[in-house]
């Protein structure tokens, strides 16, 4: 067996199923690999951004990694912007990069790029293997990289002669290698201890959880301490996975806005942060901090992000609200709106006709700011954001969240602007039949860049209206793009279109889009 | 003014006319410059490998650079693998990446990425500035660094502090800055006059010439070397530029294939390179040689990549080839072919349609190996390549070369799998009703890979037909596609209705896409 085949069998063997791939010719022989290693599942991406981001939506619903096989530099790069998104999700990756062998890379041939640079500006471990003997303990290695708590972006770097030479599934010792996760460090007792005593001392507090505490467990931990002294409990701003709707306890995320998460902080002593970094502005402006604990409130760290998040608030709210029960939503759905779809009613559409047990991935930035509330609710579901911010994640995610769990609906709300990055998602949506509803929330402009207009301040040089954040001019057809890649489409203007083509899409299998026309923001 | 503006009117100051953006948050100072500075025009992708590929190709056919304007870390991993393929082209850029204020970086926000780490991987310089005071001498350092012959990526990241504080158009002693650039370095005499030498001694060479020398001048000096010498003149493989058709010398390009370029040396005892590496393989296969210079034939570098190429092979030529004409191809179209399109018929119809002053975009791969022999007797035009290799640069190459040539017709010949990787250039083609005809060469897979298979040599674990090489299943619609963004489409299956089509979109304003449906490799 030759050095693809011995990363791809090592990998199958220590439970890698998945392998997402847009490769070149210096991964030719990985692919080759993936034939002959039928436990592993190969989906092809026609873009990085697509690979990259269903290897994260893939590992958020699937609780392991995917592997991802990309050509060179250049893709790594096409690559980046989803792997920084998965990196702020926590995702584990097993990042593949092909590369050209080291005897041609001296040559600096066209496509040389510095791919080891590229990959260490994602904070994780590279590896390279030397040779074909190597690659099998590399893989497990990288494997365990990726796992390493709370989950990142390992990348394996394979040039071709290491992929094309002898190899064999076996470490230095000639054993056939295989991983342990390393488990995820405990809070110590004595600082849950200090927080409860913060939270004993009944002022002002609030907590804000973030990571694995978006869970079930996080949450009816986060509600029994809410119960039981007061505190204020917010989600982070873009949460890898949330557990969502009735029977389940719900709670607000922080808002976008420094303003709106001032107000939501407002006269708050404590800021108890878990699984999340305190409380910041996403982006900065003249004049307003960066910083959004308020003035004079104490920030404590109840869990730093990679600690067992989830653990410790159990354990302290065994400790502050002993024999005190969650407090779940009840079952409620909105009134199902009528007339023309707007930035309001488009979410009481989704809260009327969510089914049970759906994935739901919101990338809608400006115009779904309405959509978590109205699900709180809904039947029980999960919702999974773009957690670094940047755009075109959301399609990808869909893809990576279906392959995951194929049995379960998924729903992608998608703004306009974002969906163009990664539009061929639904081409791999359609070949792989993915039970993928992809709603494009249609309002023909950057609308969250006219918003932050306003927020930087206003002036002679601001136009209100400039070319560059209108989508229109031409509009784009999202239903023609739709069936272009083989995915049947349709466009709502209407409530009550809405929700019949998202009956019947979510009632067929396979993919589908709706465009959603809603209004400009003026 | 702010620091956004100082920098647009700093950039516009010194001539650049055209800045290519897809801005978000951090830039959109930058934004507002743009309409307060009406000599900069602004040109919105809606992807950023669009955005960088435009500048490439502007640079091409304006001889300057354009600017870009990128979001952060992700905007420029989305846009790395066109700025590979512009770094190859030996392209200048003013690379524009906005970011977040120093402040702000040190929370390490969720959009915080290692900007300098990824920008640094293109080699050219990296610059941040510190304050807007400095802003107009920082913005004047790049434009300078990006004309370094023979032309780089210059980088400039931009805070969005320093995008919004005060600042001024002057250098630090209060100066409106100005450029120079510095002059190509000339070839020492006595390295020319070696390699006359060489020339004269009679035995078998060959001139591979690339970079500047693809424009007629040195094409011209070429042909006169060729015609008192005899030595067999190569065109690179890949070429940033090329002057072809009826009245210019014309020389084949390269091979891809290690045993095409072989084949094309053999027999030769002297390699000339001019402005390009000696030949090397573009991909490594196991037994099969790197350097593709003969066994036993010298290497001699009449001009290093940056040097000035065309002179020393104008000053070559005015020694061994003193009052030799240069021998150009007389006009000669294809006879238009007839029946169902082929990758052998399809240039044929390019041949018998070209018009007139075309720029001709080739990122045909492995379908358009016949394209440069058919149009040497076409009408005059302009060839531009993606000289990295990297795929995915055809449709945004031609955005930038119609800008800066508004009035010639452009020609995309894109291969499928190419085009994918930007189709929203379709969409700003459309916005800025661009004269550009995209002809899809449809093959339905990633054929060059099915060729790569053969080279890679077979065994077991090689099937002939992956399904990752397959883009079929579904069929993508080209058509459809360009509708989508506004583009009018239309798709040919014969050689008469590729003519026709060509002959209405090229007559027509606007951009259009021919989606040409040609057989898959077997």
């Amino acid at each position: 067996m030759n050095g693809a085949e011995s990363l791809l069998r090592t990998l199958a063997g220590a439970g890698i199923e998945v392998c997402f791939a847009n490769p070149g010719t210096t991964e030719l022989k990985l692919v080759g690999a993936l034939d002959a290693v039928p436990q592993m599942r190969a989906v092809l991406g026609l873009f990085e951004g697509v690979v990259t981001g269903a290897a994260d939506g893939y590992a958020r619903m699937a609780g392991k990694p995917a592997a991802t096989v990309l050509h060179l530099g250049p893709g790594l790069g096409h690559g980046l912007s989803n792997l920084h998104n998965a990196r702020r999700a926590n995702s584990p990756i097993v990042n593949i990069v092909g590369d050209h062998p080291t005897h041609h890379k001296s040559y600096d041939p066209p496509l040389e790029s510095d791919i080891e640079t590229v990959a260490r500006s994602l904070r994780g471990p590279v590896r390279r293997p030397e040779n074909a003997a190597g690659v099998s303990q590399d893989a497990i290695s990288t494997l365990a990289d990726a796992l390493e708590p709370p989950g990142q972006i390992a990348t394996l770097i394979m040039p071709a002669d290491v992929s094309w030479s002898d190899g064999v599934v076996a470490d230095g010792n000639g054993n056939q290698p295989s991983v342990v996760a390393r488990p995820t460090p405990a809070v110590k007792p004595a600082v849950i201890e200090r927080i409860a005593e913060v939270l004993r001392g009944g002022e002002e507090a609030a907590l804000v959880i973030g990571g694995p505490a978006g869970r079930a467990a996080g949450l009816c931990a986060a509600s029994r301490i809410a119960a039981a002294t007061g505190a204020r409990v917010f989600l982070e701003l873009y949460s890898s996975r949330v557990e969502h709707g009735a029977g389940l306890p719900s709670f607000p995320h922080l808002g976008f806005y420094p303003d709106q998460v001032l107000h939501q902080l407002d006269g708050v002593r404590h800021v108890i942060v878990a699984g999340t970094p305190a409380p910041m502005a996403f982006f900065a402006y003249p004049d307003k901090p960066i910083c959004l604990v308020p003035d004079g409130a104490q920030t404590h760290v109840l869990a730093e992000v990679g600690q067992d998040t989830t653990g410790a608030l159990t354990a302290l709210a065994d400790l502050v609200a002993s024999g005190r029960e969650p407090e779940p939503i009840g079952p409620s759905r909105s009134a199902m709106p009528a007339g023309p779809l707007t930035v309001e009613t488009w979410p009481a559409v989704i809260s009327a006709v969510l089914p049970e047990d759906a994935i739901v991935v919101d990338e809608t930035i400006s115009s779904g700011t309405g959509l978590h509330a109205a699900t709180a609710g809904a039947p029980r579901h999960d919702v999974l954001q773009a957690c670094g911010g940047a755009m075109g994640d959301g399609m990808p995610l869909a893809v990576g969240a279906a392959i995951a769990a194929p049995h379960r609906p998924v729903i992608a709300f998608e703004a306009d602007g974002c969906a163009i990055y990664t539009l061929s998602a639904l081409w791999t949506q359609a070949r792989e039949r993915l039970n993928i509803t992809n709603v494009i929330l249609n309002n023909r402009s950057y609308a969250t860049l006219r918003e932050e207009w306003q927020h930087l301040g206003t002036d002679a040089s601001d136009p209100h209206t400039n070319t560059l954040l209108d989508l229109g001019n031409p509009d784009i057809d999202f239903v023609g793009l739709a069936r272009a890649f083989g995915v049947p489409g349709s466009r709502a203007t209407t409530a009550e279109e809405l929700a019949d083509q998202l009956n019947r899409a979510i009632s067929e299998p396979g993919p589908h889009l709706i465009e959603a026309v809603i209004p400009p923001i003026a």
